[in-house]
């Protein structure tokens, strides 16, 4: 099979849909969206057993279980796709919005008017889910989708494809709107992120081994994030009711997500009243204290029980644990917490707890991240937290969309200009 | 001499100056600005005497015209320069500045903070007064500059870099926050655009083939435009006052400029009434018109004295001739005006002339160009006409920037999060 051909007919499909969609009603869009979540509802059962041949392969091919855990689509995985697609169509439609109209001195108005990107190609890996999530946000933001999951979940990934193509039909609008990479050989990914004629923009989700090296060959614009290095910055003018509560919620309530808490750093001065609070919130919970040598003699001192205190080195800066484990470093003040942050950070979310007014729009003005926050958790750095109603990914970059990633970073504007017949002098 | 370490050590310096820059004052920056005009009028001599140096080299080398016109520094523009800092030094600062806080059911209050993108590189080529065009673009947006101009620009470049310096000095601020390349070698340029540590993106500005090279082979974002094949469709309801005028405008006003008009499509039953009255119009001025099969047989028959008339070809089309020439077409009406333009445009600028709403609209929408204009000239695609203030650049990219790219083009936003302790539930 020539897998390059193959792919650039994808494209060509895809390029020509795009036209389609990004001209088609927010009627229309909404209808495929509903009618797929409909169809989803009613080949439930299909879906379930497509998923059972993928995960019977896949056990047989010895996946570990937490890449089985992340493949298995069962009934209530099902509605929750059917919802998801629900939730999609009731968000507001971005296309065809129009902003910022003022007139100007010369007569006309000028204004923008936001547009699709064109055709998004998505990368990910076991989470059939994806599928739909992601081919809803792309429909809905007037873009073709080229959608290219793991090779273990092929036949999950073809089940929710055939219902994605009976809502697209329902609804009057081309299949190739939303297309899956029907083979499973790498060569086509390679193929999908070089293309610039037919796709402009690829959205990996995945692993960092995925994500770097797609990163690193595409030839497209890559939304994108590596790491969720994040920190949280215990300031001397910190509450001190509101210490332990948010570093619990950051570091504990789940460990394997990219917006937990990795490193705390604390002012000196309130080293001594607050650190031996965490640790023992944090050793009751089984997490792990790599520190710097100041803050490691502190909490040898204050022998909390259980405590689970390790010196830290250089490397532990740097580290996206997503484990229970935590890096502690103790800093003489805001300075040296910011120029920590921005030497270390992945820039995905940092946050300073303070009541300082000035140390805290310090914080949010330097720290160089994409989300900043105050006084709060790093785990509300979602899509669906800020308020975007749904998220395709998260952005570490800062050319075109950073952080959460929702309906309008697939989008672009262009500039309207409204004349009377105006002429440039 | 080792280019790449010396192209390495600027952006290192660049990155670190960025940091500084990033949270610099805006009265620092408008200090530098205004301190960096003072320079450059005190130096006024010392300018003109280094531009003639260039120009003496240049003359020896023999350079065309045109390129020699572009090279060329006088009194005039000397003046120019620094009234351009000026003007940049009283824009509003675009960086740290807080939109769209809202708050989401879990208390925290969500917005974005506008900051700068980190590292720009400036590739150009004869003309001096980017150098200081592009330095006070970024300084002002809060990034740091490596600037990289034509050697046969290289004494003007140092000379204005000079006065550049004194003011970043009188305002406290780096001198590395614009450094210019002082070695001409091509591979300086090969080094600037691959090094994505300390370089955020990339701003060609000349030729085609420059912008081309550059598009290519960069291993960061650039922000470009590689053609300007711009399109006026006259509909069969457009007013007839506001027809010729444009046309006129937007061809005529400058040839060489990329927001110029290079395809007229007009609808069938508007050409017998409009056509011969553009082409009397063009044809006074030498305009030559490339006409496809229609609008040859209606002209020919119009007997119009002068007309230039030529049998267009398909390559017609696609071409930006920057020169007094312009492609013709008649076709049926909306839908296909709307196809060739999305064919066959560079995705500059286009306009309809019309006074029909639901047209007007619809070319709105449909039309995927950075900028799409109803009853104006095309000539109108500019950062100063659109209230930008300054332009760095136009774009015809959909990622990031599109159309005139000003201050806010070189700025990327961050989410802000205000909290009072709040957890994620």
């Amino acid at each position: 099979m020539d897998i390059p051909l193959f792919m650039r007919t994808l494209g060509r499909q895809a390029r020509e849909a795009s036209r389609v969609l990004a001209s088609a009603s927010t009627e229309a869009k909404n209808r495929a969206l509903v009618a797929t979540a409909e169809e989803i509802r009613r080949q439930r059962d299909a879906l379930v057993a497509a998923n059972a041949k993928d995960l019977a392969l896949a056990r047989q091919a010895g996946l570990e279980p937490a890449m089985l855990d992340r493949l298995t689509l069962n009934e209530k995985g099902v509605e929750t796709m059917a919802t998801g697609l629900e939730q999609v169509a009731s968000l507001p439609d971005p296309v065809g919005e129009m902003t910022e109209v003022r007139r100007r001195p010369s007569g006309i108005q000028v204004g923008k008017m936001r547009v699709p990107i064109g055709v998004v190609g998505i990368i990910y890996e076991a989470r059939p889910n994806v599928t739909a999530d992601a081919a809803a946000l792309c429909l809905k933001s007037g873009n073709a989708a080229i959608l290219r999951g793991g090779s273990e979940a092929i036949e999950s990934n073809r089940a929710i494809a055939a219902c994605i193509q009976a809502g697209l039909a329902d609804a009057g609008l081309p299949a190739t709107a939303a297309q899956i990479v029907g083979i499973t050989d790498r060569a086509a990914v390679g193929a999908l992120i070089t293309m610039p004629e037919f796709v402009d923009v690829i959205v990996p989700r995945g692993g960092k081994g995925l994500i770097a090296r797609i990163s690193s060959e595409a030839r497209v614009p890559v939304i994108k994030h590596l790491d969720g290095n994040c920190h949280i910055y215990i300031d001397d003018e910190a509450d001190p009711l509101k210490i332990v509560p948010i570093v619990e919620n950051a570091k504990t309530q789940r460990y394997g997500t990219c917006n937990t808490v990795e490193t705390l750093i604390v002012a000196r001065n309130a080293a001594a009243a607050a650190l031996p609070k965490i640790a023992a919130m944090l050793s009751a919970k089984g997490v792990e204290m790599r520190c710097c040598e100041t803050s490691l003699a502190l909490l040898r001192q204050a022998s909390i029980p259980g405590a689970k205190l390790v010196a830290a080195r250089e490397e532990d800066w740097g580290e996206e644990y997503l484990a229970p484990i935590i890096a502690v470093r103790i800093v003489d003040g805001l300075d040296e917490a910011i120029a920590h942050i921005n030497a270390y950070s992945s820039g995905h979310t940092e946050a300073i707890i303070t009541e300082n007014y000035t140390r805290a729009m310090r914080f949010l003005r330097e720290v160089d991240s994409s989300s900043v926050m105050v006084n709060a958790s790093t785990r509300f750095a979602d899509g669906f937290e800020y308020g975007l109603g749904a998220e395709i990914g998260i952005s570490t970059d800062k050319f075109h969309a950073r952080g959460p990633v929702g309906l309008e970073g697939l989008t672009s504007q262009k500039w309207i200009v409204f004349g009377n017949g105006e002429i440039r002098r």
